[in-house]
């Protein structure tokens, strides 16, 4: 499983990744008496296991390989999918910017191709739990199976179900939306968060920001963020040091904000619509 | 501690933070009986144990305040610190592409104020390991002290030495190199490291990374990737959507590498030159 | 005037830059006779006509400054203003993207402090023409002062009114736009350009964008480019070369489109659509 | 020509832009009696000529164009070239910050494709001047057939040289040096400029800067500058509002200066190090 203590030498039953020319990879899980098979050739998985991670390995056909543990980043990018990518570079910030780590309880909706979902499952480690919700069967089945393939499916629990009715967790330390139109659920959300607990968001267009800013402000949370992450990529050549020629421009708007008590005292309204937040006349009793 | 399941109650021995007017903030641990003090008047810890996290507070002088957990990015933006900052959009961006999560023992040479130390040892858990090197007394007794402020001591080991003799550990998952010159150590680096285990640096200059790319190639490193991260804020006003006005332009290049075993066969070099990695007829028995 | 053969040395009646320490930097006109004051002491024009530019010259209490002929882009960082900044990088790109050179005839709305004004009017020379309509009459004072003092009057008309009535140009080159509320004039905008001619304007915000582009799809526009730029300085350290610690996030965005002749065939249907442009069932007889 | 008055209709001897869909364009010079031809079918330019400017045209096969005349990106980013693009958004930058204008005298090294020595020959108008050196023949054949294409070449001078003798020219305005190794020219540039004349540079690699920094301090410039461009373009649909997917991520880096007199004065040495300046013990007499 994917969060092991790893063992320098790649064993049965270990994720592995083959990486060879021109930069074509594949992911396995080590299983003896298997065998991969691509254009490039076969290799057994009985050669594969005992090797130490970062060797050489060559197929029948003589065509080289690196053999390497993938690492999150290397599995979230490698992911089967049939949505919207969600990358690394945001994946990584809202990680630690909602405070997602070991022993969190995370509520996610919609799970898509399920890259956060692998991403916070991984984060939260053997004591954690991730709860996602999807509305799309075959989304599910496929997020479901890419979860299952990196060993995480014991920390996830699936749940077909439109959100709009509500959730049945409480009390969850950090909420992940990753929907068409957040602002239709952030009362939801909130009811599904402990106090203070923290939400974040992907959205690619303006106008969705520019919808969901006034519902987070009405449905009670502050601390509103929002914010873009570029990556860009240099040729690692010493003598040539450059920027690598084209980058992604864009996958998306990072809103962020915390679940706040209504304000209804007098003396906090300027500090509460200095972060954000609203008036505060809502009644959460509901 | 701050890994512990959170309560929706603030509680004693919670770490807090409240924020004022004008995004003024601090960071305290509760303990009953003890008193906040700023110039914006005084707040008794007894008022805030037990309170809801995300409610408004006021001080004696009516000074409002939100009292909110601190999250992981919150705590390392608040960090007392004496060195250059690491900041959470390149730290989200190292956890991720490094594989740094529950379980993992990470090695990181230097401490400075211990920003990596406080997110690494966070993101590891309670079944993780931390080992920092610090050559400096003084960056050391800091970054100890910010960790164990936030909780995290037991998982780290503090160790007051020039790591230009080497390190104790073997078999890191993953090490975080954080010097002004890398290139020194990329040796130690390699024998501290598991085999195909992760390397990742941050410099701020390029003639930095001029000199590092050469030595990890040396040293039997590859998988290289040089990048930097970019970070924007929008002012989150829904009817005058913009970007801020100014952003940080330039934390540092990130360099990433793995430890791979040495690839002497003839049919693997074009392999290893692809992905950075050097001829290798290197011995590391030594 | 600025757009003279410059000769080597500083001349009587030519523009004048002195920096000083610490990037402190006055803009004059040399006059003989006439005497150059700060608090970093005093500076007769006599000394410094006759100079090579480039040359170190002292004030009576031995502070250093160098003389140099400000170029365009000194001027327009120098410009004393009362509104909203026109950066260099963003004049530049709309002066090539718009075609506006030698013996162009250009309208801008509204003038401003008079930037574009001056940079237009720059690079139309002596042929060329600048008309620009401002409502407010202290803004157009100051345009007009800081047009003159750069030499570049006999060029522009300036003109004091709402241009919601239209303007009494026809067939212009090119149309800068900057207003508040782009889209009330994008009609009176088209009966000012030639058919064919390019319009620019430049927002701070997205929503303008927002309700620009419609306005200008249906006034007739296509090839229409939304875009920003953003400008990166480096600290000129050979040793230790990388990027400033901050730099400007966000000017505004660049809106670019030209004036096309209704496109009724219904062959054209298509490409007037991948171009931006409406159906075009409008009548401009009006 | 270029930069004559534009009259609103396509004339006989204009340059002509036909865009059709798919962003595909052709740039053409009007002659009675000539014939377009493309895969997309036939145009006769009678058909043309006479057709107000953003018209729709189409082929024979019904294939719909826009004619538009091609403004000064248009013909650069279209340029038939053999070598590394200067974009607009950098030569719009160097045109603004080097004071290329009307009646300006310009030196430039190597010409490449010709795509400065346009914009340079379109900036300084009738009046001003263009000198471009250049080592290879079939390079500079490529340029003067692209000046000529735009009816530029009366402006331009074209020389087939090495510029290490130095070049003929002395008190030039401005100099654009695009060559691989600008560090080995620098004392030639500033025999060639006025004082106080303005020198342009782009470089691909970090490397390039590092070189050539020293290089310029030492040859007697000051006001140095390096910087970097980046342009994003947006999806101009107003209901969905976002940035484009991939972006170019880098073309070159721009470093500026400006040649300076000898600050011999010991009052003056700090400022001449502020600015980026040597010490400055050259005799410029050679």
């Amino acid at each position: 499983m994917l969060t092991k203590f790893a063992t320098p030498l790649a064993a049965q039953g270990d994720l592995a990744e083959l990486v060879g020319l021109r930069h074509k990879h594949f992911i396995l899980t080590l299983k003896a008496g298997a065998k991969f098979e691509s254009h490039r050739g076969i290799l057994l998985h009985n050669e594969l296991i005992g090797k130490p991670w970062g060797s050489q390995v060559f197929s029948h056909l003589g065509a080289p390989f690196f053999l390497i543990q993938p690492l999150l980043a290397d599995l979230l990018l490698d992911l089967p999918r049939s949505t919207q990518i969600l990358y690394p570079k945001d994946i990584g910030f809202l990680l630690i910017t909602l405070g997602i780590g070991p022993g969190k309880r995370i509520v996610e909706a919609g799970t898509g191709s399920g890259s956060m979902t692998i991403a916070a499952a991984f984060a939260v480690g053997a004591e954690g739990h991730v709860t996602t919700y999807e509305v799309r069967e075959d989304m599910q089945n496929l997020a479901r199976k890419n979860v299952e393939r990196v060993g995480l499916a014991p920390r996830v629990d699936f749940k077909l179900r439109d959100i709009r009715a509500g959730m049945d967790e409480t009390d969850a330390d950090a909420f992940f939306l990753d929907v068409p139109n957040p602002w239709d659920y952030t009362r939801q959300v909130r009811l599904t968060l402990k106090p203070g607990g923290s939400l974040g968001t992907i959205v690619p267009t303006f106008n969705q920001v520019e919808r969901l800013l006034p519902a987070l402000r009405q449905d009670g949370f502050a601390f509103i963020e929002v914010c873009e992450i570029l990556l860009r990529y240099y040729k690692p050549e010493p003598t040539r040091l450059r920027p690598v020629d084209r980058m992604v421009a864009h996958t998306g708007f990072l809103v962020l904000g915390r679940r706040i008590e209504p304000p209804l005292d007098e003396r906090g309204i300027e500090l509460a619509r200095e972060l954000g937040a609203d008036r505060g006349d809502r009644d959460d009793s509901e």
